[in-house]
């Protein structure tokens, strides 16, 4: 079942098994703290966009019943998540979808999902910065198969009225995010920052957004703060990764 | 020299005194926090808006040699302002003017200020929320004189280009007040959320501007938080409010 360059990781916290491989792709703590970070229902519909290997669809399957669709465009990945799925018993819940983005209303109707969450590509495309030799973790990382604005679009069309969506994203394109997103109906409602440690900066931001919410009354969450001055995980990150024990 | 309500009180942080006065206005923890987040040079020429009985604009004076000017409509607390500078000796250095924000241009020429503070009144004109029955009170606090778009239009009127605008805000208007700004050519550049208690929401943002900045790149700061589990200040407010001893 895993080819040459994978290996099977554990989220302990939720018993949760996910096929990895470095060469291509790992989860890492956004895909833990996104999915902690989103208000699931019992039967909500949910989708996943910007899937990866379905690390975030397959730890929010423990915290929902309802449906999930992961939807990756990058076969590759597509496939460890279809695999993983596989591997946790959850093909009656998760569903893979292998789709552009922008094909995504082909697969499931607009206005029709309760939640979406999704960890895009961070960084603008490659102008500037360096290009990553490795095209499966510069198609991840870069804004080079999608945009910002378009994930927005697509979120918006999929979300029922007042249906949420959950993103992680860059604090250094907080404004843009939450400018863009108001433009495609999504009002910002709860914004968690996450700092690497206490007195630096934030490197991460969490952020809800409501579609056709009313504008105003954002709130923003006591921040997470990963490490402790040795290094060490704060016990809430330690909790969500390892679980009570 | 103190009319009958009136008191001072000592920033002994500074060696500051301040004529306050509970019936009007007094000064407050967003003041501190205020001044101590704007980044003021040596030499800068600096305006407060919305000067109140002028705490930040004395606050100020500890961090520059440069000239300060004080704008405040409210003749009680413009008169106030000019009082507490008299008894901190700072008549060469601060300026008071008692004036509507809109004529700021009549006694401070355009495009002139290296840095604007501001600590504008926080809440919408008196719409859904109660009147204040206390009229020095309402118009401090309230949208009644004046309004955050009139506040940033003069603000970015004010500044050179490259000139720096610190602003105290409440967080559920975070998203209103940096799209707004950003209409008045001040991009959000640095972000500072101030929360009560470690485990609860926000409830002030000390927010950075610059004129005609790039936009994009914000910084969100390791936040503030005031008080311990005890209701005891935590040692970073101590320090602002008392000094090391």
């Amino acid at each position: 079942m895993l080819k040459a360059d994978e290996r099977i990781d554990q989220l302990y916290s939720q018993d949760i098994k996910i096929i990895q491989s470095p060469s291509v792709f790992s989860f890492s703590l956004d895909a833990v703290l996104l999915a902690d970070f989103a208000v699931v229902k019992p039967r909500s519909r949910s989708v996943d966009l910007c899937a990866g290997n379905g690390a975030v669809s397959l730890f929010l399957s423990r915290k929902t019943a309802g449906p999930i669709a992961a939807v990756e465009l990058q076969p590759r990945l597509a496939d460890m998540a279809q695999r993983s799925v596989a591997l946790n018993q959850l093909t009656d819940q998760i569903t893979v979808h292998q789709l552009d983005l922008k094909d995504t209303f082909s697969q499931i109707a607009k206005d029709s999902v309760d939640v979406v969450t999704c960890n895009p590509p961070y960084f603008p495309p490659l102008a500037t910065s360096k290009k990553n030799p490795n095209p499966y973790l510069a198609i991840a990382r870069h804004e080079i198969t999608t945009s910002l604005e378009a994930i927005l679009k697509i979120t918006s069309g999929l979300l029922k009225m007042n249906g949420k969506a959950f993103f992680v994203y860059r604090p250094d394109r907080f404004n843009e995010f939450i400018t863009k997103a108001a433009a495609w109906r999504l009002q910002t409602k709860r914004v968690r920052f996450i700092h690497p440690k206490a007195d630096r900066e934030a490197n991460m931001v969490l952020i809800e957004l409501i579609k056709d919410g009313r504008p105003g009354g954002q709130r923003f969450l006591p921040p997470l703060t990963v490490y402790d001055q040795n290094n060490q995980y704060l016990p809430e990150v330690r909790r969500l990764l390892y679980g009570d024990n």
